[in-house]
């Protein structure tokens, strides 16, 4: 790692170059402008912003603003599907303007971060992250699918997971090392690191729903009021017998659930608890695969990530 | 111009390179398929086709597919945006399964053309397609505030003519000839050739809205009918008295508005042939600027295309 690396300041760079944009038109500046507004986590940038601190180089804040444009045209067109009135705190945009603006602006974005991308111009970093983002439509696609359907398989709800939240960390994380690096090992080390703690990532998400933690931002039981099965709900219905599977059934998709009845019906059937097994699972996958980092500084940031995200409550 | 071409001949094989979309996922899949199952008039392919005709190359067909994927991809944004109930005389994405259907599809396809490009793995040609992509997607946006807006301006109007329509024409002429020439005059004379064939494109789409020919395979006065302000309206309204832009505020966005009386009234304004005249002046702007091309063959194509551009009635 770089000497001195303080990836929180490095950051602030980020957001303010993701900023910088000098539409004239009034509506496209503005929205551009509304989306931005607020922050949020910036897993992705982050872990671009780690992997390829490695060495120094001109493009790693640009390589970072690229993947969190991706990311937030993925969150703007996920708000027009889930057709959430909220984001990270405050109003979505189809909530403020309408569901066209929402995909609208998201191609806008999108196609922002290809020109970005393009100013690079390294091919291996644009085939990654254009093959990431039809991975991640891929498992918003499949997702759909999962939309009222008990019968999903542990396997799709993998998929999932992986195609949505893991593809896009993985490709943060080798882009960012594709950058400064010619290692394979350390390319491939942090990868399969990084898409390990997005599955994770994704595990805790859906637990947070479970739960009746009002940090979030969100209503809880968001995912099963909108009949969408997660592994929550998988686990609880997989254990569960004939009369507690005609309950669940009524739970999900239902806009007016009873919270209490969820809570204790997924609760008594261990659908929280699996699930928090299977985000230990991949907490310990994420920190095997950061073990094989060489780099110190590297190894050390990717733990810490790995244990912040299996200890979050928001 | 290659010997013997025949661009509609080409036409089927690029049809035939989309098609061959090998997801494993049945939903995917099924979108996919169902969304190429009727194919359109492929203008964007054709003017790739013709452009990128002066020398061989593997790339032609790869190209002519990607310019077809990305426009398919807006197409299908669209259709979500206007809540279109019927695309090239079928039922849109959106009204088969949902909305949401509709806008990850067309991530997956948008990103599906980007990995193409990549492949191609020219930067002029990336960029050129990066830019299109966003520019298009700013058409859109401004376009949405022509909506039941009667102070739009004529600079506007013409700035969502181009980004909507003329760039993509413009960026696949380009493209095309980027890939196979690098004679600048050669890039330029027919890339401002495309571009105001797309204008003419659009002009005459607009033109036809307010027609009464059934061919269209939608309803006609469906821009009016949504409150969009095009060509024919802002003309009639331009020239109309203060009672006349009562009747014409009332038609604007009316879902049940009165037929003959809409004709009547876009007609005596000399909406529709204040339209026509402008549509001919980017007709002669098309043909003016394919005199300029060298390439004999190329040129014949380019200025039938124009005419076929004023001349159809669907």
């Amino acid at each position: 790692m770089m000497k001195n690396i303080d990836i929180s300041k490095e950051l602030k760079i980020v957001e303010k170059y993701i900023k910088k944009d000098l539409n004239k038109e009034k509506t496209i500046s503005g929205l551009y402008k509304y989306i931005f507004r607020s922050s949020g986590k910036k897993m992705r940038a982050r872990l671009s912003l780690i992997s390829s601190s490695v060495k120094n180089h001109k493009d790693r804040f640009k390589l970072a603003s690229i993947i969190e444009l991706l990311h937030t045209a993925t969150l703007v067109h996920d708000d027009v599907v889930d057709n959430s009135s909220v984001r990270r705190g405050v109003k979505s945009v189809h909530n403020v303007w309408t569901n066209s603006h929402g995909v609208l602006i998201g191609d806008y974005i999108y196609s922002k971060a290809f020109i970005l991308m393009v100013e690079i111009g390294k091919k291996n970093i644009l085939n990654e992250l254009a093959n990431a983002t039809n991975d991640i439509s891929q498992g918003e696609l499949i997702q759909l699918d999962a939309i009222n359907n008990v019968k999903i398989s542990i396997k799709k709800l993998k998929k999932i997971s992986y195609y949505k939240t893991g593809r896009l960390f993985e490709a943060s994380a080798r882009t960012g090392a594709m950058l400064t690096s010619t290692n394979k090992n350390y390319i491939d080390n942090i990868s399969e690191c990084a898409k390990n703690l997005g599955i994770l990532f994704q595990i805790k998400d859906d637990l947070l729903d479970y739960s009746f933690d009002l940090k979030i931002g969100k209503p809880s039981y968001q995912d099963l009021r909108e009949g969408k099965v997660t592994y929550p709900f998988f686990y609880a219905y997989k254990n569960s017998d004939a009369q507690d599977k005609k309950e669940l059934i009524k739970l999900l998709g239902n806009k007016n659930l009873n919270q209490s009845k969820a809570k204790t019906l997924i609760e008594n059937l261990n659908g929280i608890k699996k699930t928090e097994q299977l985000a230990k699972k991949y907490h310990d996958k994420t920190i095997d695969c950061a073990q094989k980092i060489n780099n110190l500084s590297v190894r050390k940031e990717m733990i810490e990530l790995a244990n912040m995200a299996l200890k979050r409550d928001k």
